[in-house]
């Protein structure tokens, strides 16, 4: 690849987001030459995912160019590429377009939606990990109830107006609230000639309660403001198979033609590094890579084991921050021919927005819930996003929505047509 | 298609452009039933496409929900659909979705793209006319710009960077205004490895002048800012054919993988109707199609025909708007057993802009250019914006932009993929 070499050691950065992202910003201009690859030209803030797909934002608030970010960044190239393999005794990375020699190398490729093997829901369930997979759900769930005012059959009309949710985290939560929210307050307005009474929206959960990662405190709170706003919960409830009308569970089946499967996810490790079951890397609590001072994972891909540590931190996006600020910090200990310092998290406390005023927070020695929950939630998140400009257009939006009860974006730009993918087809022509 | 029939008699709308939007809007609760379909959910502001295109601002700005305009509007139905043909004697039509009768028909169903038999243009070149064209731009432009770093070909290089606008008519002219100052302000900044001096900004016109359909001080004042801004303008000048890497014309051959496609329009008819050469749809001055008085034509597909207007009024946003409301007045009238009023075009101008500070106003009797022009411009698209919301959001934007010289939108949300139609292959696999 056409790079130039600098006489500083080059740090190679898979992934631009918040571990990635993070750890180049702060070895701005630091003495070493920063790569970052990355398959897309933006970060993508994926906390507010779910409010691209119900049609709360546009994704010019949560994505960020990542040239943006580094406008000014002495011996910084950023590149768009797809990493293939990495050759850890040769120091190179194999991208889509060509080979990067690197001194030091940093995996940061997150994580990607695991269906733990179940093909049909695959085919026909909706992902929310990208913000292309979140712009199909919301063209999906627009053209479902387009389709409803067209057919004369009941049954297909229930069909295409509910809605299943899979994975009671926080982005099922979250999904679910705001889906709710369009059915209250939205969705009759625009389409008078439906009925709603006649859709529904399912939380389907495995555990036995919602946010299971929060506060029992949370669970319940958030249960009892999704069950105040309409939501059905299944708790205990294991989804089996789903073939693109019905949804199987162990204790009811479900009529629904749009799937949303929130319930797992994996590593998206690169080809040459060792990865466990969940396709994770493990590293010591430098970040290094078994056998390899040069290679690092920090952010989702990574988990950390220790003596103390036998799982790793959960794949939040503070701990991927974090991480990424701090091999930024042993990085330039290593110039000043320092020793690293072994990484610890610092619990900032979760949380999950359910609705209008409706939100729970954990801080590490404080609960709260509802309506300055609420408040919180959206301070914190304002805060987090990239740049001034996204700031003031996802607020905008808000106020916007808050005043209105409405969002103004139900547009279907792409419709979309769902690709079954055919296993005894070859895969590029299925695409 | 499953649509009730009222006591009222049905106008069925084929287009939510502005002739058709116009229309329904000014038929509200007015004594008929309206049933209004497009192929898309919402309306396009089609003068600012370019806006997005250029990344300047998102689809939000400038599309809008139909549904949303027609909330609370009585024995109203809108369907997404795609007029198929038009039985005129049996008062039917047929779309995708199914067969709707009508008392009244409207086709408002616009103009497309001409490239006047030429294939290679059509598989290579970029259109402007829908937001899905404008955002396959954006990205189209930005991933080439990616490339252009990742080669160590000059040539290929400059092909990549440089690009070629066909047509300088008000979407060329303003396209072209909008790249310089990309490639002067923000290109740079975010490409710093890239020499800005190798790319170009072409912009080719078959006429002896720009703007050929306003006056001579407004082509000659928008040549004058092109020229100071960088642009290579070429009059007199036809494009002959383009291979995906080289445009050829009557004068010079341009290097450039972009080639966007802003010289020809024709009306898109609906099956069932005559049409003329231009595919446009003749009326009389009632919006009347040949024979029918029931059936009507208005916005770009209609050419009004009477002893003194030959060739009807300009394929213009002003002339859509006026004639549907003209023609809403005259369905009122026909209620009230009145005759319907002939149509004549009240000229409001024409104005293009061509950048920062920088656009050409013709008025009927006062014709202006520079920075109060601008104003102008900004002010009248700013009112014309369907709905608040779009209007606080652009308005958001272009603050933005003029304070910081830059744009935020620079994101390739979905990397357009060129699919060449071959003539020899089913158009179902070529897609």
């Amino acid at each position: 690849m056409n790079l130039p070499r600098s006489n500083k050691p080059r740090i190679v950065i898979i992934g631009g987001g918040f571990a990635g992202m993070n750890l180049a910003k702060n070895l701005r201009n630091s003495g070493y030459q920063i790569v970052l690859i990355d398959k897309n030209n933006f970060h993508t803030f994926q906390p507010l995912l779910y409010q691209v797909a119900t049609a709360g934002l546009e994704p010019d608030s949560i994505a960020y160019p990542l040239r943006k970010i580094f406008n000014n960044y002495d011996d910084f190239y950023f590149r768009i590429a797809e990493a293939k393999s990495i050759d850890c005794e040769g120091n190179s990375l194999q991208t889509d377009k060509g080979k990067i020699d690197f001194d030091y190398l940093v995996i940061a490729t997150g994580a990607e939606t695991n269906y733990f093997g179940n093909k049909n829901i695959e085919n026909y369930g909706m992902a929310m990990k990208s913000v292309r997979e979140a712009l199909d759900l919301r063209s999906l769930m627009l053209q479902n109830f387009e389709d409803a005012l067209i057919t004369n059959d009941v049954t297909e009309r229930e069909q295409l107006m509910n809605i299943v949710i899979v994975g009671g985290g926080p982005t099922g939560v979250e999904l679910a609230g705001a889906l709710a929210e369009l059915k209250k307050l939205v969705l009759p307005k625009d389409y008078p000639d439906l009925d709603f009474r006649q859709m529904s929206v399912h939380l389907v959960e495995a555990a036995p309660r919602l946010l299971s990662a929060m506060s029992e405190d949370a669970s319940r709170e958030a249960s009892k403001f999704l069950t105040t706003m309409g939501v059905q919960i299944w708790l205990n409830t294991m989804v089996s198979d789903f073939n693109g009308e019905e949804v199987k569970t162990n204790s009811k089946n479900l009529p629904a033609k749009t799937l949303i499967w929130a319930a797992g996810v994996q590593g998206a490790p690169v080809v040459g590094v060792d990865f466990n079951k969940q396709k994770r890397v493990s590293t010591n609590e430098f970040f290094n890579i078994d056998g390899h001072d040069n290679i690092f994972s920090i952010g989702d891909l990574a988990v950390i084991k220790t003596e103390t540590l036998k799982n790793g931190y959960p794949m939040l996006a503070s701990v991927a921050c974090q991480q990424g600020v701090h091999l930024a910090k042993n990085f330039k200990r290593m110039l000043l021919k320092k020793p690293a310092i072994p990484f610890s998290y610092k619990d900032q406390g979760t949380m999950a927005t359910v609705g209008r005023n409706r939100a729970v927070v954990d801080f590490p020695h404080y609960k709260f819930q509802g309506r300055i929950a609420w408040y919180v939630w959206m301070f914190v998140h304002l805060i987090l996003l990239v740049g001034f400009r996204n700031k003031v257009v996802a607020l905008v939006n808000w106020v916007w929505s808050y005043i209105n009860f409405d969002s103004g974006i139900r547009l279907i730009i792409r419709p979309f047509n769902r690709k079954v993918k055919q296993p005894d087809l070859p895969e590029e022509i299925v695409v």
